[in-house]
C-alpha cells in the first residue's frame, strides 16, 4: 500500500508539486497479523505539510476552472483550506483501496493492471511502441514520468519542464490495460463494465475523456474492419485474433487485455494573472499562489490503477455471487479454483 | 413519449434497420388523469416482428465483437433470439422514461437536453457548425440521420448508404447539449456529474469513447489556454467566457451548456462471411441473416438525450434534498422556486 | 410458482376475502428451457376480478387506518381502485420472487423456509404444540387457516368465522423458522441479519411488530438463563443446547433453526359504520362496500415464507462474494460444496 | 453531539459497565465556523481505557449468545479485543450522527425524537404513567436509569443492582416516541417507515423484537376496536382521535406521534461460569473477566433516538426531493416553508 501512496504523493520529483507530504499511512482497523479481518480497513494519511496561508487570497476569488465556484454554487459554503475535497488529496484514499484491490486480483486469478503515461502536452506515445503483453511496472517506474519508453519519457519530462518555469501546466493521456482480467465480469444492460470503468476514471480530478478498445478512432473503421474475430487457441480457450473490443463485449470481459485511455485536462491553479470574480461578484485578479502541480499525470497513474483495480475487485465478488453460487457450464465460465490459504498467507 | 420512442425505432428510415417493429406504448400504472401518481409507470411495448428464425445459425455460431460469447462466458447459457439483452431493443425502456425526465426539467427549469449526430464513419461536422446556443428539435428531427446542418447530413446519409448496400456497417459521435441545466449539480467525489453521464452514456449498447467540454483535444492545450475566466453578467449572475469546463467543474454543473461526445462502432451484426467458433469451440464461418442497422447513430440519438436527462433528474433530487432543505446562501445557490400546480397542469 | 401463488391469492377459501382472483402467473422472461438465463425474470399476474365501482364511496371518504390518508399526504393524489399499491395484490410478486429464492436455498444448502399461523385473534398456539424439527409443509396446507396443528386450527376458524359474519376483523400472529440455514449469514452492524428479516417483514402491508428467538419474552430473563450454551455434537460441529438466540448471533447466522413471529393487526377495512373525514376534510360516516379479508394471517403465511427466502438468498449471495471467495479457514467458515449441474437440473 | 455520546458512555454511573471510557470527540472535518460545508463529518472518538489482557481468554472460548462464534463462522477470523465490531462501542458513530440528524429535525419541524427506559427485567412501568404528549429530556435524565417516572426508576435500578452483585444481567425494554412528526414520510411498499425503522433499531446489538403503535397486544383486538377514526382538527388538519396506528398507516406517516417499543436482551457477557467450546472445538467452562453492563438498556436510550433520528432524516430528504420538487395538493401534503438561515444560524 505505502508503494503506491509514494507513486501517488506530492514531492516526488522536480516535476510534481513540491508541497512535501510524506503521505505515511496507518492503519488502525481491519487488519490483525497480516489478515484481513472482514472489518473496515482505516488507513489514516495525515497532512504534514499544510500551509493555510497559500490559499488567502483565494478564499475570496475563485480560481478559473477550478472547483471553487460550483462548491459555493451547490453547498453555499465552502472550505477554503488545500481545496477541501477538491484537492487532489482525496484520491489518497482510493489509492489506498486500489492497493488491497489490486493484491487480491493478482492472487485470485494472476489478474494485472498497470496505467502509464502515454501522452504530455503535445507529446504523443505512438501505439505499438510499448507491447501491452509485455511491459512492466519496473519499466513504468524507471523515470519521473511514468511512461515505459524511456525516449519518450525524456521528452515528455522536458515538455513538463518547460511549462513548469513558466507558472503554467499541461495535460496528458494516461492508459491503462489489464492483463489476465476474469472473464464474465460485468452486466449486460446498465452496469455494463466499460460503464462502470467510466464512472470510476472520470470520477478521479481533471479528467476530461474516456475511451476503450478503439476508442474514438473506432468510428472510422467499418464494421468488417473492426470486428474482432474467434477463434479457439492450442489449449481449448475462446479468444479473438484482434482486440478492437479491449476485451469487453457487450458489456462483460472476455480474458482479453481490457485498455483504457483517460484524458485530464491542464492544472487549473496555475501561477499566472487570470480574470476571475470574488464570492461577492466583483471582478478581480488572481495569480494563484499554492505550491500545484505542472502536469498531473505522472501523479494520476497510481489512482488510475487504483480505480480500475476497485472495478474489477467489485465486478469479481458480483459474479463470483452471482453466478459461481451455481455454474452452469464450466467449460465455458471458467471460475477460477478457490486458491489455497496457505498461496494466500505465503504472499503476505 | 410516443414521439422520443419514434425516434428510436426500427424501420423508422431505409438508413435503419428494416425490421418493423412499431413500439406502440402501453402505460398501464403510475398515471391517473393525466398526472403521475408516485406510483412505479409501466410501460408496456410488445414486439410486433419477432422473427425466430433468423437467428438459427447464431445460436451455434458467436458473431465476432457481440455479446453472444461473453453472456455464455458469463451465465453459461443465453438466450438467442433477438439477442436477448444485448439487443438494442433494451433501450425501449431507457428513452421512455427519459421523456419523462425530459418533460419534469423543461417545467422545473427551462432545461433542455439535445442530441444530434456528429460524425458518420469519416464524415465529419466541424465545430461550430452548430450554434449551441440556439438550434433547435426541429433542425435535428429535419433528415433522418439527425443531424442539423443540412449539407452535412446528406454526406452522412451517403456514407451510411454506401456500407448498407455491402451489408457492411459504420459507427459515429452523438454529440449532446444541455441548455439552462441547473447550477449545483453533482457531488464532488465520486459521483462527479461527468461520472454519472459517462457511465449512462457508456451503458449504452455499441459506445467506445465519452468527453465532455475540451475533451481529448483539450489535453493540447496550457492551463493559461484552457482555463474559463469568470465574469459577472448584467443579471448578477457569474459567468465562464468560454466554456472548455463543458458546464462541469470540480463535478458539479456551473449553469454554463453541457456538453458532451460519444463514439459509437460499427454494428457488429454484417451480413458479411467472418471467421469465428461456436458454442462448443469449432471454428466456423458466418453471414448474420438478421435485419441490422447498417449504422446505429440515427437512432442512438434519443437514447443519449434520455440518459442525459435521467442523470440530471436524479442529481436534482439530489440536490433538492440535500442542499436545498436549509439553503445557507440563496444568491449563490439560486434554488429555484417550487413552481405552480397550475403551470404543471396546464402544460400536461 | 403457482403452487405459492395460489396460497397468497383471494378467494381459496372462505375466511378470505371472496374476491375471485385466479393469480395465474405467466412468466414472459428470464427462463429458457427450465434455467434461469441470467436475464430479469418477468413475471405477469393479470387481476381478472377487478370492481372499481366497489370504491366509489371510498374515493372520497379516507378509510380509518388504512393508506387513504396518507397517500394524500405524502403525494397529494392517489389511485383510487384496489387500493393502488396500498393493495395487498402487491404481495404478488414477493411470493413470485420467494418461489424462486426458496427453490436455490434448498437446492444449495437443503435450507427450508416454513411459516404458520401461531394465533388467530385470542386463539394462542402454546409454544412447543408444533415441533419446530420436524413438521411440514403438508401440515401446514392441511387446513385453511394454515395452522399444522388440527385441533387450534379448527379454533382459528371458529374465531375468523364469527367476526366475519358481522362484518368485522381480527389479527393475528405468523411464526416462521428456517432449517438449515447455512451458517454465517449476516453482517455485523447496520445490516444484521435480524435486521435485515424485521425489515423485510415489516415491509408486509398490516404488520404491527416483529420478534425472534426469544423475543419480547426474553427480556424477562437473566443472562444466566437466556444464554446458548455451546458444544461440539457429533460430527464436530459446534452446536447451542438451547436456543433463545433464534439461529442469530452478533448479527449473523449461526446454523441454528431460525425462528421469527409476526405480528398482523385487525384488517382495517370493515363492513361496519365508522367515522371519518373526505379528502376535503368534511365529516362522514364510511361503511367499507369491497369484499375483504376477514383476517390477513392465513394468506400472509406465504408472503413471509417469500420475505424470509429473499433476505437469506440475498444474504448468501453476499457471503458466497465476501467470505467464500478466500475461505480463511475453511473448517469453521463451512463453505458449501459447489453442487453438481445435474442435480440441479434433475430436480427442475 | 456531546450531550448524546455521554448518554451513551460507559462508566457514566454505577449500573453501566465500569469501563472508564472518557468519548470524548473531535470533529476533523465537515465542519466550519458552526456550519456544515457538505463535506462528511469526521467525528474520532479514541477509546482511552482498552484492556486487552481481559480478553486473553475469551481468545480461546466462544462466549455464549455473543458474536464470538458467528464472527470465526462467517470470515473464519476475527479479532478479539474488546470485541471488534461487535462491541456496543460501534454504537458511537451512531450517537454522533443521531445528535446531527436531530438537531436539523428539530429546526426544520420542530420534530423531537425522545426514547426511555419503560422495562427492567421484570419491572414494567404501565403504559399511561408517562404521557407522551408531555414529558421532556430533561425528566428522562433525571435518573441513571432514564426511566421519566421516579418510582418505576428506583425500582428498575434496584432491579439491576440485584444482578449486577451476582454477576449476572438483565434486559428490558426501550420506548421510544416521535412528536411533530412530518407527514408523508415513508414509501409504499418496501421501503416501509416502520419497515425502516425496524431496521435501524433491530441493528443495535443485543436487541430481540420490534413493535409499534399497539404492537403485538393489538392482534388481540377487532378491526372495528382497532381502527383510529379520523376527524378534522380546528385548524383544518386531519388526525385521528386514537393512535392505534402508531404514527404510521400503509407505511407512511400520518403526523400523530411515532411509537415505537424495542426488546433488549440480557447482556450475554456475564461473570458466571458457563459451559462452551474453544475455537478449536474442545468443550471447556468460562468466566467471562471484562468490565460488562449488567443491563444495557440505559445506555442504549441515546442509541434508539439516534438511529429513530437517521431514519426520518433520510425519509425527510426522500421525501423533499419526491414529493416536493412538484407538490400536486400543497393543502394534503404540507410541505414546511424552507426556514430562514438566521433561524438556523442564531441556534447554532
Amino acid at each position: 500500500m505505502q508503494f503506491d501512496l509514494d507513486r501517488r504523493r506530492p514531492g516526488q520529483s522536480r516535476i510534481t508539486t513540491p508541497r512535501k507530504e510524506t503521505d505515511t499511512c496507518k492503519i488502525s482497523s481491519g487488519v490483525s497479523e497480516g489478515l484481513t479481518t472482514g472489518t473496515p480497513i482505516h488507513v489514516f494519511v495525515p497532512n504534514t505539510d499544510q500551509r493555510g496561508f497559500d490559499y488567502n487570497e483565494m478564499s475570496v476569488a475563485y480560481r478559473p476552472s477550478h472547483a471553487d465556484a460550483t462548491y459555493d454554487m451547490k453547498y453555499g459554503v465552502r472550505s477554503v483550506q488545500g481545496g477541501g475535497r477538491s484537492s487532489a488529496r482525496e484520491t489518497v484514499g482510493r489509492v489506498a483501496a486500489g492497493a488491497v484491490a489490486k493484491k487480491i486480483l493478482k492472487l485470485y486469478a494472476g489478474t494485472e493492471v498497470l496505467a502509464y503515461v502515454s501522452q504530455v502536452h503535445k507529446v504523443v506515445l505512438p501505439e505499438g511502441v510499448v507491447d501491452h503483453d509485455s511491459f512492466s511496472l519496473d519499466q513504468i517506474e524507471s523515470n519521473i514520468v511514468r511512461c515505459p519508453d524511456p525516449e519518450y519519457a525524456e521528452k515528455m519530462i522536458a515538455a513538463i519542464d518547460a511549462v513548469r518555469v513558466k507558472g503554467d501546466s499541461v495535460g496528458g493521456v494516461v492508459t491503462c490495460i489489464v492483463r489476465n482480467a476474469p472473464r464474465g465480469l460485468g452486466s449486460p444492460v446498465f452496469d455494463k463494465l466499460e460503464a462502470e470503468l467510466a464512472k470510476a476514471a472520470m470520477s478521479l480530478p481533471a479528467t476530461k475523456g474516456f475511451e476503450f478498445g478503439s476508442g474514438f478512432a473506432g468510428t472510422f473503421l467499418s464494421g468488417s474492419e473492426h470486428n474482432d474475430e474467434f477463434y479457439t487457441n492450442e489449449h481449448g480457450k475462446i479468444r479473438t485474433r484482434t482486440n478492437r473490443s479491449g476485451g469487453i463485449q457487450g458489456g462483460i470481459s472476455n480474458g482479453e487485455i481490457i485498455n483504457l485511455r483517460i484524458a485530464f485536462k491542464p492544472t487549473s491553479t496555475i501561477g499566472r494573472k487570470q480574470h476571475t470574480v470574488t464570492r461577492d461578484k466583483k471582478e478581480t485578479e488572481l495569480i494563484a499562489r499554492g505550491r500545484h502541480d505542472p502536469c498531473v499525470v505522472p501523479r494520476a497513474v497510481p489512482m488510475v490503477e487504483a480505480m480500475v483495480a476497485l472495478v474489477l475487485m467489485d465486478q469479481l465478488m458480483a459474479q463470483y455471487s452471482q453466478s459461481y453460487l451455481f455454474p452452469i457450464n464450466s467449460d465455458l465460465q471458467e471460475p477460477l479454483a478457490i486458491p489455497r490459504l496457505e498461496a494466500a498467507k505465503a504472499s503476505v
